[in-house]
């Protein structure tokens, strides 16, 4: 069925960058274009907006069809307009970003969705469209967030030592960080609550495992706070 | 000229919250609409994407046509698509807002647009559309900024007190701040550098005049602190 509009309208679609977080890496979850153009490529996880569902909704069901996930982290990051972003046609993308536990959902991605694989972020293939944009805008979000927001709540499994969350900061901003600052920092915050347990293996003697604190997290992530790195 | 497509399409349009500040108190400006739907009711200027022009362009153009300014400081905000926020159709809103010095501009959008208003932001009218909920995201964004970005250089005149900079701060955040408090930590950023003079007026004592440091303010922008207010 043809429909039509007195002027030309551009097409709407979202586009999803998933962010986990395993092996000391941040990861991005990209999907092998099976179409043109860009056959054979790989990019971000998206697709056409319905007329009858809202933007979230969108995200959400694009992320699912394309990569199993769900009941996920997501937050709108920005439309990507740029008049020629689309070798077809004209195409406006609202770009949405997503916060994974990698051991949650590892072996889904890899297994109902062939296609669909995890990049570290500092080695990412050559992307379709302009995704490598949108990943440089997710990233810099996400980079900019963990100075005044606490994060690391959805990339982490419930139990993580000092370590992993350094790690995880490590990760995400690409540098590294001096250990004894950043455990006297991050403890200050009150925001992790020591378990009665630790990590045993590897060549290191047994890690204290911690877990957040929610409600003080979320008082954080509305309060924020100066997390000076 | 009709424009056909396989599939129906969302029309795509932008709009824009321009705040201002002035007589101590964050303003919106305003436009009352000419047609229906809403004729007559208050809303956000702003209008249709072109299909050959970008995001960006279209929410300059729109905001020059509808309320002649031009050359402001202008940031995408978020992507507004309930399914029925327009009665018409589906129609996505790509927002933005703007920061200006009411100096600059306030006779020009008292002029050229005999239909735009400045409405402090505490007493707005009614709006149409889903304008009220862009405004409140609007200014969610601009409460967080101001905790961990310098702001300010772009609502302030050139020259100000530190009593009109801790009048925008209270008007952004809709809170009374202590006067000892606010300089002494303003003043620590390093931020403002002391003119060679003073305000004088009213019935208070002359008011040293203060500027922004252009390089300094770039580097807090990018850096980030956490003024806790």
């Amino acid at each position: 069925m043809a429909h039509t509009y007195q002027y030309p309208r551009a097409a709407l679609t979202v586009d999803g960058v998933v962010f986990g977080f395993g092996a000391g890496e941040l990861k991005v979850l990209l999907i092998q274009r099976a179409l043109e153009p860009f056959k054979g490529k790989w990019a971000l996880p998206g697709g056409f907006v319905h007329v009858d569902e809202t933007l979230d909704d969108a995200a959400r069901r694009e992320l699912f069809e394309e990569t199993g996930l769900e009941d996920i982290y997501l937050e709108q990051l920005y439309t990507f307009g740029a008049v020629k972003r689309d070798p077809r046609e004209r195409v406006v993308s609202v770009a949405y970003y997503a916060l994974v536990k990698l051991s949650d959902h590892k072996a889904k991605a890899a297994t109902d969705a062939a296609e669909a694989k995890w990049f570290p972020v500092s080695q990412l293939p050559k992307l379709a469209f302009d995704h490598a944009d949108i990943v440089a805008v997710a990233l810099a979000r996400l980079q900019g967030k963990v100075r005044y927001q606490p994060i690391g709540f959805e990339l982490l499994p419930p139990k993580f030592t000092l370590s992993d969350l350094q790690h995880l900061y490590e990760a995400i901003l690409g540098a590294e960080l001096d250990k004894r600052n950043f455990r006297k920092k991050v403890l200050g915050f009150g925001l992790l609550v020591a378990l009665n347990e630790s990590q045993v293996g590897g060549r290191h003697r047994p890690a204290q495992l911690f877990r957040f604190d929610a409600d003080k997290y979320e008082k954080l992530k509305k309060r924020g706070f100066n997390f000076e790195l």
